[in-house]
This record gives C-alpha cells, structure tokens and sequence, in this order.
C-alpha cells in the first residue's frame, strides 16, 4: 500500500502547485487514511507541494502511526495542529479542509499559523478520490462478494415469521463470518408496508406470509463499503407487487445501462426517471438515485438532476431507484457498479429476477 | 420522552436569557436528538430564550420527524442554516455551534443571518447533557445489564483456541440477541501480547493457553452506551500476570471508591495513579482514566490529571485504569459508574475477582 499513498500524496502535491498553495493541511479522518492509511480516531496530516508529508496523532497511536504509515514521518503531539503550522512556516499559503475543519479549530489554526494565509482546499481530496486505484477496486469488488454472497444464504431462509431484526442480524453475522472487517452501515430490512419507507431501522416485526422484503445492506473491507438493495416477496407476488418490481427493475436497469465513462450523473437520473415516468411510477420516487462509494458509504459523485457531473473510468457508484408508496409497501433495486469505458462492471452480482420465497 | 425533550430546551433557554442569547442554533445531530427525541441523519434545531423550537430536516425525514419530535415545529428544507436562519430574523445575538459548525457552514450562516450577531454557545449542550435524567439513567442501565448479561454468557466459553475476531462477534451478537439496538462500539478483543494495546481491533490471531485476554465492549440502548472491560486469564495465571492483574484491580476500585458528588475528576486520577505508582507499574498506565457516557461513548466530563471538573450527582462516568507492557500484555478494568451524593451505582455488575477460565 506505501506506494499507492505516496501516489495519492504526490497527485494532491500536483494539486498544491497549481493553486500556488506550499502545503495542504489535512484534518478529515478520512481523507488523512487516505493518503497515508493511517486509521486512527486522532490525525492530520501535512502535505507539502513537494510531495512529503508528516502525520501527527498522540501517543496512543505511536505505534500504529509508525505500522501503518511506514513512509511518512510521524510526529506524536496532542496539538495537532500546533504541531503541523509549526511544519509550515514561512509559507505563504496554506491550503485547509473548511468543509470539515470547524469554527474553533480554524480559529486555532488561525493563530498557530500566524501570517500563513490559510485557503479553502474545496474538497480537494474528495475529489481525488473519485476515481480509484486498483488497490481500492479490489477492497470493493471483495465487499460486494461477499455481501451478494451473505444475501444468498439469508435468502435461502426461512424468511416467513421471523422478525426484521433477526434478518438483519443473521445477514450481519454472515457476512462477518464471510470476512466482512465491518457492517458497512446500519442494514435496512423492511416488510411489508415498512418497505414504504426508504430508510427503515429493523423492527420486530415478523415478516408475513406474500409481503414483499427490502433488504439494504453492505460489508466493509479494509475501509471499502459494498452497498446492495434487493427486493423480494415472501410467498406469492399479488399484481401490483410485480408492477412496483418490474417498473424499478426496468428503471434500474436503464440507469446502469447509461453509466459509462463520460456520461453525465444528471443524463443517468433522466434516464432512469423516463422509465418511471412512462409507467406512471414517478411520484414514487421520492429518494435520490445514486451515490459514489469507497471509504464512505456515501461520497462523490452523486447522481441528481441538477448535477450534470461527468463520470469518469475507475469510479464506483450505486444505482438505486425505487418506488414508496405509504401505508403499502415499496420496491428498491440497488448493485454497486464500477464506470469503464463500455459496460460498467457490475460488483453487486446477484440476480433481479423477481423472487418468491419462503 | 417529550416532557423531557422539553424540560432540556427550557434548561437551554435559561442559558440563552443569562447569555443575552435570542435563540440557539443547534447543528450537532447528537445535540439535536438530546433536545427533540429526531434521531435522522440530517436535521438542526433552533431553541430560542423562550424555550420554543424549530427542527428543520429534509424530505425523507419528514414523517419521522413528526413522530419523534411531536411537540416541535418542524420546517422541511434542504438548507437547514438558511430556513433556520429566516426564524431568527431581527435577533441581536445568535449562539451557534463553534465546536462542531465548519468553516463553510459558518461562511454560510453569516451569510444567510445577515446583521444578525453570531456567537459561540461553548458547547453548552454539551455541559447541559453531563447530569442525566431518569430516562437516560434508565437507558444506561438496561444497556449495562445487556452488556455484562452477554459476558457471562461468552466467558462460559469455550475461549481457548477460539479467534479475536470469533469471541468479538460472538459477544456482539449475544448482544443483539438479549435487546442492544447496535454496538456501542468497535468491540476489542485482545489475547496475550495484543492485550497491551490499548486500543486493539481483534484479529484472526487464536486465544492460546495461559494468555491473558482483554475484552472491552458494550450495548447501545435508546441511543445510550454502556462500556465495560473485563480481563481474564484462559488457563491459568502466572505471576506475572496476577501481579498486574490485583494492581490494575485496587487501582480501579480505588478510583471508584472516590467517585461520589463534589469529588474532583484530579482527584479521583490521582488515587488511582498513587495505587499504580506505590505498586510500581504506573509508567504502564498509558491511557486516560475514564470520561462520561450517554448518547456519546466519550462525552463529557473527562478524568484527567489536569482538569478539576467537580463530578455532579446523575451524571455516569467510566473507571478504567489499565497497564499495558508492549510485547508481554496488559490489563484493564473498567465500570460504568452513576456519580451519587454516596457511593456510585455501579451499572456494570460483573465480578472482578481474576477469572482463569477455559
């Protein structure tokens, strides 16, 4: 991994000098794991327009820091950025993470860097991590294996009266036992009329007998966040059931046969808006259509219609319209997909044939 | 829960007036859920010194927000500052969140607040949630009760030969199964060497005969977490091993015999570090002593050598001193206390006699 963070440091170095910035001071946890792989709860880091960088965090983390961020230099100090503005002096511009870094710790900052002007980063390593490396792919690809591959041994059931909670729980277990680090995030099941609502905290509520199951869910693996929807019924589909699945299949399917490498995230929206449109499924859809995954659930691009965003190769995202109908139920297609430059590659292998189980 | 909510956004109101304050604009989500029960992922509140409120969350949110927060007025919009904004209008003086607000929300909210004085609350909220109320005392201890209800039933083993990773999620589900709404926490379990890691993410590595192992783990109930270590030895005990165990023992049972109404947070560190440091292990004392839980799992008031914060009745704390000898192993016992105007309630009961197990 050392080589692909000096890589990732060295694209953001690129960044710096084009803006006329010295350095980038980096206080997003995130963003900090990024570019060094340090995954700490404490950390900054700075990169410098030449490419090096040092990473602070305190003493707890000593050891860690020095395992897993073997080649950058570490720096133990509670002030954390004390300790980075001292690394800038002399700088004439200082580039800083103002979507994240708060009012208090800008005033610090403010003062510990004294005549250092202090610049917005506009989400610069956000950015950046749009469109990954192969390492990050293949954290994904093994997420999402695992995650289709818990849903199919849950799916193999019983579904039939047990409780919401129990499946999520048994879903979660399997995919830890699979090899899952982490839940992704908190899984969604939902029957019945539950399935109406887009996101539903697990109740226990036992799943009735012809009621359609949503099931939200996802495993994390070295950092990388799979994310999945499927949409079944327990027992017999009734013939609105199947109109609310086959209309979001449809639309789902369009929408993941529009992504490709230099589509636009609002033309995949329209497109997937047309199919529901036509079938008069429109107002159902009352969520958005898609988000980038990798380090979090939820990150650059997202897929709305106001945000003509071009996609571009190496970048996942999900797809995942659905329809909500309250007091009744609703359908949500969802797969994780990977932009190339033909078809997206799908990681979220699992079929959308409309089950009936038991 | 609505007379509390309500009960807390008058306590709030009262700061306002004292402060000179027309109104607050709260944009931490766990201080927004400690004021109106809205436990959405995106959602602000305004308080203003007559003790009113307005929540403002988007569209999904909308039916929740209406169950949650019944006794609040709820505006939906997309732009949380700018709606929340448009209700503060004519005031002189606004607190806001510096702690938490970025620096582009900030930029935003000076914008949309137009003449309006925005000015830092402190983390008022914050020293408001330190003394609970009877609910969140309730939540706390039926937490506790989930939490050392499933240790029991994971040390009745087997332990030998199991991995890190097994009795983690093994604990975790006993968890779920017993009624935890979720993990509190990243659970740590540690075996042999790894035990003196403080914080340690449990691996693949098998509990081997005669080790040590470190368990610090804990349930989320109604939002509150509860948090426990215990440390046991699978087999039997050398002298090493019993020797850092009983230190770490008098140490935490010191520290809690010291917890009671008007005793300083110092204070209660320094009994426990005397027991360390007569012993001769406090150089392995390498961590903090202990802080509040609530809807946080490290919240206000923290245990520290440098912070006389007086320990106010009501107000639930952890005790969690640890030794820590890299390469060899370590020890650590933590409760989960309630300050009273006597001895602490003990919320974690679990015995502390050194258990060498199977």
């Amino acid at each position: 991994m050392p080589a692909e963070h000096l890589a990732r440091r060295q694209r953001l170095a690129t960044l710096l000098r084009e803006r006329g910035l010295a350095a980038a001071m980096i206080t997003d946890l995130v963003n900090v794991r990024y570019l060094t792989g340090f995954t700490g709860s404490n950390g900054a880091v700075r990169v410098a327009e030449d490419g090096s960088a040092e990473l602070v965090t305190d003493g707890r983390y000593r050891d860690q820091a020095a395992e897993e961020s073997p080649d950058v230099a570490v720096t133990i100090n509670r002030d954390l950025i004390g300790a980075l503005a001292a690394g800038a002096a002399g700088a004439a511009r200082v580039g800083v993470e103002t979507h994240v870094l708060t009012v208090d710790d800008h005033a610090r900052a403010r003062e510990a860097y004294g005549e250092v002007a202090l610049v917005s980063l506009d989400r610069a390593v956000e950015q950046l991590r749009v469109v990954k490396d192969e390492s990050e792919l293949d954290a994904l690809r093994r997420a999402c294996d695992i995650s289709v591959q818990a849903l199919d041994e849950v799916l193999a059931g019983p579904l039939l009266g047990r409780t919401e909670r129990e499946i999520a729980r048994d879903l979660e277990w399997t995919m830890y036992a699979k090899g899952a680090e982490a839940i992704g995030f908190e899984t969604i099941v939902a029957a019945g009329e539950n399935a109406a609502i887009p996101h539903h905290d697990p109740t226990d509520r036992p799943v009735g007998r012809d009621e359609l199951l949503k099931i939200d869910f996802g495993a994390r693996v070295d950092g990388y966040h799979a994310d999945c929807t499927r949409t079944v019924v327990v027992g017999r589909a009734d013939a609105w059931q199947r109109e609310a699945y086959e209309v979001v299949r449809a639309a789902q399917q369009a929408g993941v046969d529009t992504v490709r490498e230099g589509a636009l995230g609002s033309d995949v929206d329209a497109t997937v808006r047309q199919v529901l449109d036509d079938a008069g499924w429109l107002e159902h859809f009352t969520t958005g259509l898609g988000h980038g995954v990798g380090l979090q659930i939820h990150e650059d691009p997202f897929l709305r219609p106001t945000e003509p965003v071009r996609l571009e190769r190496r970048t996942p995202l999900t797809v995942e319209p659905g329809v909500y109908v309250p007091g009744r139920g609703g359908v949500r297609i969802e797969d994780t997909l990977v932009v190339t430059d033909g078809a997206a590659e799908l990681l979220t292998v699992a079929t959308k044939d409309l089950l009936e189980l038991a």
